[in-house]
């Protein structure tokens, strides 16, 4: 009967990512990866709060050993973003405040926005140039939860707040990788020797 | 045809990510919640590096809305940690030398260990009081990778470097948070209340 | 003649911070520290975002180590602040954005603002419920640069951007602890107690 | 007589730091300026623990808004380093472990170390290619502190813990970015359009 608990959760949350990423649309998923190819020699900056913004700098530190001049918002060595540079917005809501305000500044001063977000139509969603639909429950009223969950066909439970917005978004961002990897032609070899020395 | 790499990532993260959790030795997981409730009442401290520091930082944040006394090292506000005081350390390979460092000195003024790691007999698995072994590739040598993808089963070459250690890791300590909440009688409601309002 | 413009930096920006920690009002410190004192058993939250935000993580030590329950705004375990909390908001020009925004949220929670600012009349210094001036160079437009310099009379060429304002705000915050240690009563020895034990 | 010890701590922090400042060795200093112009095409690594590590960062923003290719230990972003780069430790014991560790792999991968510490004899001293010493009570045991103050003859009871070497070590690293913005040829407008846009 032990960890009868931790045994459902692991079950249902992989389930959940499971879902959550059948139902990624792969055009979304394409005109993404071509704003990054795009943005190859422009800056990026990787704006997220709260644990999407850890799934941020995961994501971050892969496109730095991608050698993507990449940066992290609220880190010490960002330097200023502008025209033509692209910035990746993770929010499940699509309302932290401050991932929003940012995203309009970064907007006003000519950057890309792309919004990861399990709401198209929140305030990220409607800043965004460019949306990737990434459902799962989010930390917004439960009201709204229980609708998404109807719309999702995602029950978990099991999965406090937006964990399976947060995990279906980390494999999400390491299959972009993936993807990238096999566009760009680096291998594996390449990204180790860019691996951080020190740690 | 396009967005073959990233469809067969997703698919392959998964799976390795499932293979990988089914393998995580319930006992193992027993011993550690025994630890944490133990350690309610003292200090818990999260190690990590890279990566894995980013998702250890993910679960002392779950940590923390159900009330735990709990610190990430190189953050602003961690105090001493001393006699009786938890250490989680995780470290895919169990070798990273700042993770092993950081736990060596707290193992020196007292605290117990607990190592996160695909190596029980790494360093930083020798030094733990207890291992909780969670397989998947790591950043080691290219042979004993190689090694490893027998031993476990998993094969994911477009999975790079220690990606399956890492989302392992990250739905296992989610699954042990919905472990500790029912073992706590903690609602969902409590931790919505305790998140952070400024984001 | 070797090292002239750093040796001359040095002296302008020891005599800029001289001049400027001594225009700072004493019963705005007054008002500041006895909010402080009545945070004791609440919450304080330190916002600030650059240099600003380093230099309000100087600070955030030093109380953690004098047994405040202080927080930094963007790091993991910062939880919800509410009613009665305390926000010390750190902003040379009081304009940046994030740093207002995330005061202007804590505001509508219903916790008190201390603003650190050049500017009483900017943004935060209107969001706020207390400020303490402090003098300094700011990131804002040249021209009111150079107005300021008139009304400060502190010249510093070869002090770039806000540096004046941050080494003031970090020696004014430093003397603050002097006080705030003589109030509580706490020996040095209490502080090197607390502080961090792995590093 | 309220705030005599907040006025006597500003004071006795200015006097300490000016002290300190006065006693830096030129040639120290031209060296490492030497050092850093070296490694303008280069990569340069900041390495520091607690507040030592807030200064280094504020260090690092800076060279940053000069087109240094600078990192920060512990960053997201941080990639590999390597032979011929530059590390630039700051430890005012010259003994913080996790800078010690962090320094000697950097030396083993063939990184030029640069040392900021009270202690040029201390582990990180006998480390690094270059010391630059600047004095100041540090977090040593009582009896060296209180050779310390015989030697560098600051008496600063009210300057807790680190306070004046972390101080000093501030304005030092702003008056070197004086000093190599001149050397450089870069005018304080070209500072401000790195600056980051978003914050």
């Amino acid at each position: 009967m032990a960890l009868k608990t931790f045994a459902r959760a692991c079950e249902q949350i992989i389930k959940g990512v499971d879902t959550t990423l059948s139902k990624i649309s792969h055009s979304q998923v394409e005109v993404m990866i071509n704003m990054m190819l795009w943005a190859r020699f422009r800056r990026i900056l990787v704006i997220g709060v709260g644990r999407s913004g850890l799934i941020g700098r995961a994501f971050a530190m892969r496109l730095m050993h991608l050698d993507f001049d990449v940066y992290v918002m609220g880190e010490t060595i960002t330097p200023a973003i502008g025209k033509g540079d692209l910035i990746v917005a993770i929010s499940g809501s699509g309302t932290t405040k401050l991932a929003v305000t940012a995203a309009a500044i970064g907007k006003e001063v000519g950057a890309k926005i792309i919004a990861i977000t399990s709401h198209p139509n929140s305030d990220l969603g409607k800043i965004a140039d460019h949306v990737v639909q990434i459902r799962g429950r989010t930390k917004i009223a439960k009201e709204r939860d229980y609708f998404l969950r109807q719309l999702t066909g995602v029950h978990e439970p099991l999965a406090p707040l937006g964990t399976i917005f947060e995990l279906s978004t980390m494999v999400f961002f390491d299959s972009l990788i993936a993807e990238l990897i096999q566009r760009l032609g680096k291998s594996e070899g390449e990204l180790r020797r860019k691996h951080a020395t020190i740690e």
